[in-house]
C-alpha cells in the first residue's frame, strides 16, 4: 500500500537469523520458528503523544519504538526474533525521518538478534506515527504470565526506579537478557515490565494473580534520576513514574534469597521490594505502618 | 502504552481458534501455531491518505484495514490465523470511532476465522490511523511467492478488474478461500494480489521471476464498474486501477486449461489473461500487435 516499498530496503540488510527464509518483494514474509510457541506484541508511538519528533529526532524515536516492544517480550521471559514496521511519515522530510528511524531501530535490532522482515511505509499529511509488531519465542521456563504469583512470593525488581523522564524513557536498555538469564536460576511465577509505573504494574500482577502485594518503601531502589529531580518526592517517583522498563517478578522466597545473594545479572542489580499477600490490592509498608496504595498508580496526595 | 487497554476489550470476544492460548492482560499473546511456517504481513491505513473517515465511517475502515491484510495472506496462498491491531484515535469521538472500527474488523475476522489477540489503543491530536499485523499459515502447496513464474506459464486472474474506486476498494472480499481452493487443483508457480493495478502487480511477478509477461487485451475481464465509468477507457482502468484485490497467478498451460474448463471457484470466475515470456518486461497484445507496457503501471498517454 505504500508509495515506496520498505521491503526493498531490507534487501540490503544482514539478517542474522536463519528463521527468516524470505520476506523480500513478496506480500508476506515467511518465518520458520524453531519453537512451538510464538509470542506476539505490538506498540504504536505517535508524534505529539509519546514524544516530540522535532525535539528528540528520528533516531531515538526509532530506537524507542523497537525498545518498548522488546521490553514486552522481556516481560514474558522471551527471546525476540522478528519484527515488522509500519510508518506514517509527514510529507515534508519523509526520507530523512525514515532513514533516522531505521538507523535507530537497526542498531537495537542487531544488538538483540531481531530480524526486521518487512513493513509498510506511507506518507501523509498527519504527524509521524510508527507501529511495530514483534514476535518472540519463550525462554527456558516457557511464557511467564502476570497471573502466576502465589501468596508468600517475593517481589523482585531489576535496576533502579523513577525519574525516567530525565533520559531513561528514551535510552533504556530493554531487559531481554536479564529476563532470560533469570530463568537459568529460578522459575518466576509472574513477571511484568514497568511501563506504567511500579504501583500500577504491580497492581496488574496482583489483579491477574487474584492476590495482593505489599511494597516495602525502604527497599525500593530509587534511581539517581529520581533523586536529581530534587523535589523531596523521590519515593513517589519510584512508585509512580512510568517508563522505567525494568522487570518486576514474583519468585519463591528461597529463589529470591539466592538471587539476592548471587546478584547474577552483571551490571543490573536485583532488589527485593515486596511480598505477595492474600488480601487483594496494593499496600505500602513504611515506618512500621502498612497503608493501602491505589493499584491504579501512586497518588501524590497520599504521602 | 495506551490510555485504555484494547486487550481488555477482547476478553469478551469469542476466539474460535485453539491456537490462541492467552493474550489477555499480559504483555504478549502466546500463540501455538500448528504449522511449521508462519506468514506475516502488516498494513497501515491513514485518514486523509487511504480514506476519509468522515465520508466512509469507521466500520468500513475497520473492515478494509483487516481485508487488505487478508488479501496479502491470500496472495501467498495462505490461511490467516491471528491479528494484532494498533490504533491512533483523534481525541474527539475516540470511543465511537474505536467501536465502529472493531465492529467492521470483527465481522470479517469471524468470517475468515481470524483471532484478534491484542493491540495497542491510543488517543492523540492527529488524524485516525490503524495498523494491523496479520499472521497466517501456508496452504497445501506451501508459501506461493512472486518469484516462481516459468517461461510458458499461463497467467490467470480471479474476478473482474478496474473501477474499484466505485465501491469495491472498500467492500471487496479478500480471495483467501479462492487462494486455498486453487491449491486443491493446481500448484501455482507464482501469485500476487492486485493492489497496485494489474500492470504494476504483474510487473512485480515478472521482475521477481526474472522473466516477462504478455497480457492479452481482449482476454482481460473488465468489471462492470470500469465500464460504468463510461469514459471510453475501460481497458485502461482494468490494467491500471489499483485495489482490485483479485489474485493473479502463474500455472502450467495444462493446469490453466483445466481451471478454465472446470471453473472451480463458485461465484468467482477465472480468466486466462497472459503468458510468461523470456523477454524481461511487460507487453500488451492488442489487435494482433504486441507493444511494451510500462511495468510500473499503465500510462494513459500510451493508448
Amino acid at each position: 500500500m505504500g508509495e515506496f516499498d520498505y521491503i526493498r530496503w531490507v534487501r540490503t540488510q544482514t539478517v542474522g537469523n536463519d528463521r527468516v527464509r524470505i520476506g523480500i518483494g513478496d506480500d508476506c514474509a515467511v518465518l520458520t520458528p524453531k519453537h512451538r510457541e510464538t509470542l506476539i506484541t505490538t506498540d504504536m508511538l505517535l508524534d505529539g503523544r509519546h514524544f516530540r519528533l522535532a525535539e528528540v529526532g528520528p533516531v531515538r524515536v526509532g530506537r524507542k519504538a523497537l525498545a518498548v516492544n522488546l521490553s514486552d517480550i522481556a516481560a514474558m521471559g522471551g527471546r525476540p526474533t522478528t519484527a515488522v514496521v509500519s510508518l506514517g511519515l509527514p510529507r515534508h522530510g519523509a526520507n530523512a525521518i525514515a532513514e533516522g528511524v531505521f538507523q535507530g531501530m537497526h542498531a537495537l535490532a542487531e544488538e538483540f538478534g531481531v530480524a526486521i522482515v518487512g513493513g509498510d511505509t506511507n506518507t501523509w499529511d498527519g504527524p509521524f506515527v510508527i507501529s511495530i509488531t514483534l514476535l518472540g519465542e519463550p525462554g527456558p521456563v516457557g511464557p511467564i504470565l502476570r497471573s502466576g504469583a502465589e501468596v508468600g512470593d517475593w517481589l523482585l525488581v531489576t535496576g533502579t526506579l523513577g525519574g525516567s523522564i530525565q533520559r531513561k524513557h528514551f535510552d533504556f536498555t530493554p531487559r531481554v537478557r536479564e529476563g532470560l538469564l533469570l530463568q537459568d536460576l529460578c522459575r518466576p511465577h509472574a513477571m511484568i515490565d514497568l511501563s506504567d509505573g511500579l504501583a500500577g504494574d504491580v497492581g496488574h500482577i496482583a489483579e491477574e494473580s487474584g492476590h495482593g502485594f505489599v511494597l516495602f518503601a525502604d527497599r525500593i531502589p530509587i534511581s539517581d534520576a529520581a533523586h536529581a529531580l530534587n523535589d523531596g518526592r523521590a519515593l513517589d517517583h519510584a512508585l509512580s513514574d512510568g517508563e522505567d522498563f525494568e522487570l518486576a517478578f514474583a519468585v519463591t522466597p528461597a529463589e529470591g534469597q539466592r538471587l539476592l545473594d548471587t546478584q547474577p545479572l552483571a551490571n543490573v542489580r536485583l532488589a527485593w521490594i515486596g511480598l505477595c499477600v492474600p488480601e487483594a490490592g496494593l499496600y505500602l509498608e513504611q515506618d512500621g505502618a502498612r497503608r493501602p496504595l491505589p493499584a491504579t498508580g501512586f497518588r501524590h496526595d497520599f504521602t
